[in-house]
């Protein structure tokens, strides 16, 4: 039996930070992984993703600056996006991740992890003892709806869609949340022909304003948006696979992408171990700790507090700080359903903390404020389309406590947003915070103004 | 004579919000302008040479993102970029800026204003009276280098190279601040040979390595960068101008831009009236205010204090806000030299509060934190070059008092820092700002690694 201070379970980018810190701090650290190094983030979400929608931004965006525009004469080219997102991802072959563990001194243990018994995991007919911690970071997979048949069509999941060789002619896309969204606009303006199925709204989960903008401009690119529906059957023949939907209409395509979230991998992990029953998150206190159990932490989407990248690498540091006795917890209300999220759509969502909805939930009595993303000097040369900030004000304590930002490149408008909710920065000091001129960032100033302070 | 709450001298920038918001709040008030409504920031600077700079940037930025890349077949359409620089500085007729202030009911006055009195404004035979207070925001212009013939030679300010009709074949800028650097860039990228003429450094009161990163960059695109230079001076025959160099060397160009500096448009305001004399900056204190002259304000470039139109705005609401009853001092350390700031050159280069030069200057204990600007995820995809994140942590108070960021479209990443600075956010604390994965903000998080936090 082979001893470590700590094992980690999942080697996705919660896992990898988690060992990493602990490594570096001194400790021996023992990372087990059944698949990739790197996790569903590398390979086959965050990172493709991007790959895949960033050209056809770029490209946008430089069609709506005069003498710039007249320079671009050809449209996306295909091959060409599709060879940099298989270099990004280093072709499905993790060996390129692998030195950021090994030289940390983390020893990489490939298989499955299991927990076996209190500080004890097991990795085929191998049992590793972590005599601190163990930690479990074993992620998500995509979830399949509940639609007749969709198990012998074979739909493509995320994991197919960043990762298809070749772009089908035509796309169903079940599903209108982050990855249903950008992988439509990713898939037509590589040229497929897209049918989008969802619910009510486009990006359920924001402002109502980020998902009717991202919709009307799916429309735009030739994305055939069918709301309010709900798919009830699916079958694969020689010619493609068929939908079928709700009020008994048909949609026919190549390929069918299942975009309809995402379920905890949380079986075969072996919690029953300490009385955790394998379905759904896996809570865990501040401390990302199981209650009850020192000993053992999970991080990352499997406990279901935020399914982001840059959480899961968050809680890898609360868990490892705790482990390292230095403990800093979760807090600060930038965290949980309020953390940072940036949807990659055209236009792109940048949102941090509260929604209107979700602050109406909270019993919240908040300001709302609304300006435009490009109603300012930065706005008139940039290239960017139009796009809309809102700022949502606790009247009683006077700080931010919601941004959500839509346009062109607004991603890293973000930061500036989650600094004044985690800072609880009082408005009147953040009107002193003056952005540059012009920038785009003047949205802040006309805050301010709309605001009255 | 006319009389009125408040007159404003000066329309550029800060006299137009202070007039706005004045106006708004329900007093008369004139605004006296003796060229165009909008100033220089409008016509001659800040806009023109966004919008000459910001399509040769976007041409970088794609020819960097394969799949992109592919579509550009030409170069920078030269008419296009002139024509829409035109469209955005008006063709030099501020009639479109007019409406802004008539619509709030201000009274423009065309022509000279000059103090006569207490609370007395002339402008030519006219006499204006102000109830409550007079605003000068008279800007500044462009300083004369002290160069033998200069005069003769009829140099170009930045207002003919914001404005020029057409790109000289061959253009000598003397001078490598921000008006000299990224006018460089833009003459280079437009087709023009460029040689340019400075001291020590490139961007002098910026940290090292921006005004390095900007000099390689500039070497790069086939500037002549001659630093340690000292013209002495210049002619101008039939083939065009030659300025004699500290060592005795000459270049010849078609024209000579000269970017050595600004200086405050004082003369002519009448401010013996108050026993200022009208040399140099005119000195205010926190509310913008003459001392000793409580109905007397000094706005914008005119008072010295920080030379941008986004700080001549704020400036506009805390002269306007005391005005009203409603004070707010200029605070929080980013104000004066250390007020936010994006230089939009080829890198971008934005910083807020301190250079380590001036922390130490201010007998401040920092730790200086460097990381790369594009040395994450954000940056593996996004079509940017190398660039560098500095951030001074104030050891004894444990905030950010400086933060200069370059690289590729890195103007919107300043007002994170701005807020943290302003906010004096304890960096335990900021370290809960978590930048969302895959962002190029992500280097906050390694800011925070590297810190130990």
């Amino acid at each position: 039996m082979q001893s470590f201070d700590v094992v980690v379970v999942g080697a996705g980018p919660g896992g990898e930070v988690a060992a990493g810190k602990l490594a570096e701090a001194g400790l021996s650290v023992a990372v087990v992984e059944g698949d990739k190094v790197g996790g569903e983030c590398s390979f086959y979400a965050c990172i493709p993703s991007k790959a895949l929608l960033r050209p056809g931004e770029l490209l946008e965006e430089v069609r709506h600056v005069p003498g710039a525009a007249e320079a671009v004469t050809g449209g996306l080219d295909v091959a060409a996006v599709l060879g940099r997102r298989d270099e990004l991802i280093g072709h499905l072959d993790d060996s390129g991740q692998v030195p950021w563990l090994t030289d940390r001194g983390v020893t990489l243990v490939r298989g499955w992890g299991r927990l076996v018994g209190e500080r004890q995991v097991a990795v085929g007919d191998e049992v590793l003892e972590a005599r601190r911690a163990v930690i479990l970071a074993g992620g998500t997979r995509a979830a399949l709806p509940d639609i007749e048949g969709i198990d012998a069509v074979a739909p493509w999941t995320n994991r197919e869609a960043t990762t298809a060789e070749r772009v089908p002619a035509s796309l169903i896309i079940v599903g209108a949340g982050v990855v249903g969204s950008e992988m439509a606009q990713a898939y037509v303006s590589l040229g497929a022909r897209v049918t989008l199925v969802a619910g009510r709204r486009v990006l359920p989960k924001e402002e109502d304003f980020a998902g009717e903008q991202v919709a009307a401009r799916l429309v735009e690119q030739g994305v055939d948006v069918r709301l309010g529906q709900r798919p009830t059957a699916a079958r694969r023949d020689a010619s493609g696979v068929t939908v079928t939907l709700g009020d008994g209409s048909t949609v026919s395509a190549d390929e069918l992408l299942v975009a309809t979230g995402r379920t905890p991998q949380a079986v075969d992990l072996g919690l029953e171990v300490v009385g955790v029953k394998p379905e759904g998150y896996v809570e865990v206190d501040a401390h990302m700790r199981v209650p009850g159990q020192d000993w053992l932490y999970v991080i990352g989407d499997l406990n279901g507090r935020a399914l982001f990248t840059h959480m899961a690498k968050y809680q890898a540091a609360i868990a490892s700080g705790e482990i390292l006795g230095r403990p800093m917890v979760a807090d600060h209300l930038a965290d949980g359903p309020g953390s940072p999220r940036v949807i990659f759509t055209s236009p792109q969502v940048a949102a941090v903390g509260h929604t209107m909805a979700s602050a109406g939930r909270a019993g919240l009595r908040v300001r709302v404020v609304d300006v435009g993303t490009e109603a300012n000097a930065g706005g008139s040369y940039s290239g960017g389309g139009a796009g809309t900030a809102r700022f949502l004000v606790d009247e009683d304590r006077q700080v931010l406590v919601g941004v959500t930002v839509t346009g062109t490149a607004v991603a890293e408008f973000l930061q500036a947003a989650t600094v004044a909710i985690v800072g609880e920065v009082p408005v009147t000091r953040l009107r002193h915070a003056i952005p540059s001129f012009p920038t785009r960032s003047e949205l802040w100033l006309y805050f301010f103004n709309e605001y009255g302070i």
